[in-house]
């Protein structure tokens, strides 16, 4: 995909000036100018610092205007008030990327919050581009440079590339990477994102040919529908795999509907990163754990593993850290089972996890493995083995690498131990085949590779928009109260989602006549735009099978709801049909600020929040995500019937789903709506929209 | 608590032969006389071997009957074929304990369980103890003692003694622990079990006072209620936590219930361990990284826990991990922020997380813990950091390991990094405080302590039998088919469980003669052992108002019994009287193979097993594992009322549930017993037991 030219000086500058280098060894201005020598990068290499002077065998210059050609990459360190100023000249010079380290800025006030108003007013005007600031600078091992100013040594060469919003993050990384065996391709520090974010450095991050996988660490993102969309481009080609934190931190606005209760911060991420393709990692370990893993094996084809181990204990270990994470363990063909006899002892177990007893040479190591890896209902390997009692690890190891390079299947390999097993792990590092220390991070290593191949499903999906919107009339909602209830019913009935008919009736007769024309049984329902949940005051009767027992209905609801909540406008009383029985659930949708509409599905009723048999997915739908919406709760499952339950149509909550997913897509200031019920009739009759909810921008 | 005298001599021995003694160092025999060698055992150390000679400077007897006192403990690497007789001989010699090293038998196949069956006997004819055989041995590091063939080096002194029934685990386990910085006291394992099991060894383990926590790995225990009462003991004093292992293998028995078909062994692992106050490790990683924590910590007075850190990143990531584990962040007191703000620079995050800022020094860190440490509001402690940029991490551990210790809450330590932190590591480990790479794991053996605390409740709790069972009178199940509905009816009333009067009517008159004697409205249910789930035939008629409708309904009950399923024996029609409408749930027992009766609770009706909203418990209940099964489940919490559904007599479910413990506990012969519905009615009204299915022993 087309990268932006305007950010191609980050990582590919012809000359790099350092603003506030030092020859102070405590100060970061010297680290960062020694890393950058360090680096060994290629192109121009330029200091200034008002105080003059020489430094690393350079000279210093006092001004970014005296630096010589080339230059078009600033980094700059100096105190947050002279930022401006260094900024201007840059811009005077010709120089149009600006790494900002220099905190001092928004992170510490109203004060630094004006400074770096001010820097970016600057930047705009010259057309700078800006990372940071706040922020460690960035790095490539392959180019090769350096503009941060953290510690030596740096990350060795690799394929992982790091963008980070947090620069102890990224100091943290470079030494876990180091010390676990792996390297990085590209490290970026985001800092304040005063100009450039996460979203944009996907692509050119991406673009990078050392680069195979992208870790991100995310607070947040700044623009959630242009992260959905630059990802889903970026992971058809290489995956994402993102560590978001402050998950906690779920915003507390008031909310009317059920839908709103439930729906969050951390639901709208989760159906985000599953709509742009993106891997999602609980822990920092298993983000770098799992992209390891996707950088080095070839895509796996599903969810069946063979395990292969030289002791009873750690093949059950892993057979239980297999399949507590979904995946399956695959049944081996007749021809598997004798072509591992002909090799192993009698007393080995053939079937799966193999066990190749403790006497397993590394030659029956490697051969068990080609022997497995040549089963079509193996899809991935595991291999887990301690220090075998007669032989090294490291010869294991070195027997196993060859047969894991020709395999077009991932292979995993688990060497249990720390000290003994250094040589092996060397081996296998080199080699870069992923090795884990306990079966069940090898195991998530491969739940990575499954999840990622369908991820690349979600990320080609597109959406579903069933309803023409210019054929839906425009609907104006009253921004001081609640919409009227006939307007919430036009809309849904303009996106073709079926409603149960429903009248206002303003006296017992009116109400009476109006089950006349619809016919009975009718329900009552209370018309009051303050009360929220009808059935909680007694506001809801049902199966009302006459005029006379509509017109006593009638008084009946008014009553209770006056006595319950005295304050409450009440404009009436809901007349409609009773609708035929049948399975309900609920579905509704929220505005999320980061990501627009959110929709919910799920069992519904008046205990929705307590039972929480919920899945969200983001506005509008595609075919797949529904899907998944419907099979990942028992509302959805049971729709298919259960037991004693018959089928329901299955079809037309699907269907329904994706057209209200559209409406919530195409009104973004529809806060919440929600239907609850919708009753679902036997299969092929459809579905009908029993009561519906919305709250609309503005209200209170 | 007192430990088995009989096991004495495997920890503490006198002497030791070794029987299979060999100079050939490639031979198990070889590492074994070596290990004892170099473990720098104090007692007399002895080798026999048939072909006589001399070893490592000692000579070697050709037979055990030669071996000079003192000798009490033989450990044995023949051939399988060859054990017997050794045994015998040490029988004949005064030797009453014995590690059989060996393989070569149950583990093979039918031939080497016959040789395993023989040397159970000759050890049950000389009274002599075994472990084993096909394990490794043991050893303790105190003592110190290494009877294990394991090439070395072993383990380093520590406090945390590990158990295992797989010999491979322990090999990795003793180089984990030598790569991870902690020691161990003893390490046994116990192979086959042909004698001593796991649960013979909880207390002689727990008695050795260097042992400060107790890990095992399981792959199954062997008597389940002997378990739980030695587990119980040992946790009052020492931690115990096990890793159990072979979650997948449930069983596939056909049950008849919704309890049968939901509860597995696995549910009844749980249920036991909480019982027993054993902690439930999920990974091999997490038992040991939450051993160290239990074994140097102080005990947890709750769950609140202060994060102090430089770096805003690792202070989010850390707040996600606690909260994830259902831990709470403090709120500090208005004297902790003054104190705070007295020594951190204006820009810190006083709040928790603390954010010293990434200036932060040794001294600052140490004086800040020293204050959230004296917050009322603050149980623990998480400190997290990446090295700071102005000071080695190592300066950082050495201030504030004084205040750890001086503390009487638990810290433990998240130093971010690996290669750039090894100093800061080393200080840690040699202090006993507890040191992670990663702030979920800190955050992980923070809440193994907080699970600890509500542990000791568990294990001091005692079950609650509140029936005489002198007072049931005895019920006689017949073995071939469903126990007569009136029976089951009768053993209800027995312990005291309310429900729903029934009568068996045999044609339309009988039937409505009920229902006049009973009162109206009665539901009608067809009488069939052979019809499981009624309600799935058609076979349940609710709400008859009178004796007309009752006399229909009996025919048609039997009219679509029959035609759903013609062959099934109908013995009639039961009459029961309709109960109050009220909260409904569930509640039933089955046994398991291992502990006795389990019992189940939640979200009854016919969507049971697809909501699965529901909590297992071991019978008899304690208090505090029925409140337990109530609060972990919706059925649960809404018996206190949830928006318009009023609350019901939640203290009559807890009897009930109770009650329905003991039943089962007493009837070891009564496969399932299940409530669905147990009808709750409003508050101080009681519940009911509806409808009751029972399975006893034998049943096709």
């Amino acid at each position: 995909m087309p990268t932006d030219p305007s950010l191609t000086p980050f990582f590919n500058p012809q000359g790099v000036v350092i603003i506030g280098a030092s020859h102070d060894p405590s100060k970061l201005g010297y680290g960062l100018a020694n890393n950058l020598i360090r680096s060994n990068y290629q192109g121009a290499v330029h200091f200034v610092n008002i105080k003059g002077g020489e430094l690393l065998g350079r000279p210093i210059y006092t001004n970014v205007l005296e630096v010589p050609n080339p230059v078009d990459l600033a980094a700059v360190l100096i105190p947050a008030p002279f930022v401006a100023d260094a900024l201007r000249q840059c811009g005077q010079r010709g120089i149009q990327a600006a790494i900002i380290g220099s905190g001092g800025f928004r992170e510490v006030g109203p004060e630094g919050a004006k400074l770096e108003e001010e820097i970016l007013q600057v930047a705009r005007q010259y057309r700078i581009r800006l990372i940071g600031p706040n922020c460690i600078g960035l790095l490539d091992t392959h180019l090769p440079i350096d503009t941060t100013f953290l510690p030596p040594p740096g990350p060795t060469p690799g394929d992982v590339a790091f963008i980070s919003h947090s620069g102890a993050i990224c100091a943290a990384v470079i030494d876990w990477a180091r010390g676990q065996g792996y390297g990085l391709s590209r490290l970026l520090s985001l800092g304040n994102q005063a100009d450039v974010s996460e979203t944009d450095m996907l692509a050119p991050v991406a673009a990078d040919p050392y680069t195979r996988v992208l870790a991100l660490y995310l607070e947040g993102v700044k623009d959630g529908r242009r992260f959905i969309d630059e990802a889903r481009q970026v992971v058809r080609d290489k995956p994402i795999i993102a560590l978001k934190v402050g998950r906690f931190k779920s915003g507390q606005r008031a909310v009317a509907s059920h839908t709103g209760a439930l729906a969050g911060q951390e639901s709208a991420y989760n159906a985000a990163f599953r709509r742009a393709g993106v891997l999602r990692a609980e822990t920092s370990e298993e983000m770098f754990d799992q992209a390891r893993a996707l950088a080095w094996c070839p895509p796996t084809k599903g969810r069946r593993v063979a395990v292969l181990t030289n002791a009873g204990g750690p093949g059950v270990t892993a057979a239980d850290a297999l399949e507590s994470l979904g995946l399956e363990l695959s049944e081996f063909s007749g021809r598997t089972r004798t072509a591992l006899g002909e090799i192993l002892p009698p007393a080995a177990s053939l079937l799966n996890p193999v066990d190749m007893l403790a006497s397993a040479t590394p030659d029956q190591f490697a051969e068990s493995l080609r022997i497995v890896l040549a089963d079509p209902g193996v899809d991935n390997v595991m291999i887990i083995f301690p220090t075998p009692p007669m032989f090294t690890a490291g010869s294991v190891a070195k027997a196993i690498i060859p047969v894991i390079h020709s395999a077009d299947k991932p292979v995993v390999v688990a060497v249990m131990g720390e000290r003994l097993i250094q040589e092996a792990v060397e081996h296998l590092r080199a080699a870069q085949v992923p090795e884990y220390r306990f079966a069940e991070r090898a195991a998530a290593a491969l739940a990575a590779l499954v999840a990622r191949a369908e991820l690349l499903e979600y990320a080609q999906a597109e959406p579903l928009m069933p309803v023409q919107t210019s054929e839906v009339f425009a609907l104006h909602f009253e921004r001081s109260k609640e919409t009227k209830t006939s307007e919430v019913f036009s809309l849904l009935k303009a996106y073709g989602i079926p409603t149960a008919k429903m009248e206002l009736a303003q006296s017992p007769d009116e109400a009476a006549a109006f089950a006349r024309q619809m016919g009975t049984p009718v329900a009552l329902k209370i018309a009051s735009p303050e009360i929220s949940h009808k059935s909680d005051v007694g506001g809801v009767l049902l199966s009302l099978g006459d005029e006379a027992a509509v017109r006593t209905g009638y008084e009946e609801i008014l009553q209770r709801a006056r006595s319950a909540q005295p304050q409450a406008d009440i404009q009436g009383v809901y007349v409609q049909r009773m609708i035929p029985s049948g399975q309900e659930v609920i579905i509704g949708a929220v505005q999320d600020a980061q990501f627009g509409a959110q929709v919910m599905f799920g069992s519904g009723g008046t205990e929705v929040e307590g039972l929480k048999d919920i899945a969200f997915g983001l506005a509008p739908l595609t075919q797949i995500e529904a899907e998944r919406m419907l099979e990942s709760t028992w509302a959805g499952r049971k729709l298919k019937g259960f037991r004693n339950l018959p089928a329901a149509d299955r079809d037309a909550v699907l269907e329904i789903l994706i057209r209200l997913a559209q409406l919530a897509a195409d009104h973004p200031d529809l806060d919440e709506i929600e239907i609850n019920p919708l009753r679902v009739l036997p299969n092929g009759q459809g579905a009908v929209a029993v009561d519906v909810r919305i709250q609309a921008a503005g209200c209170p």
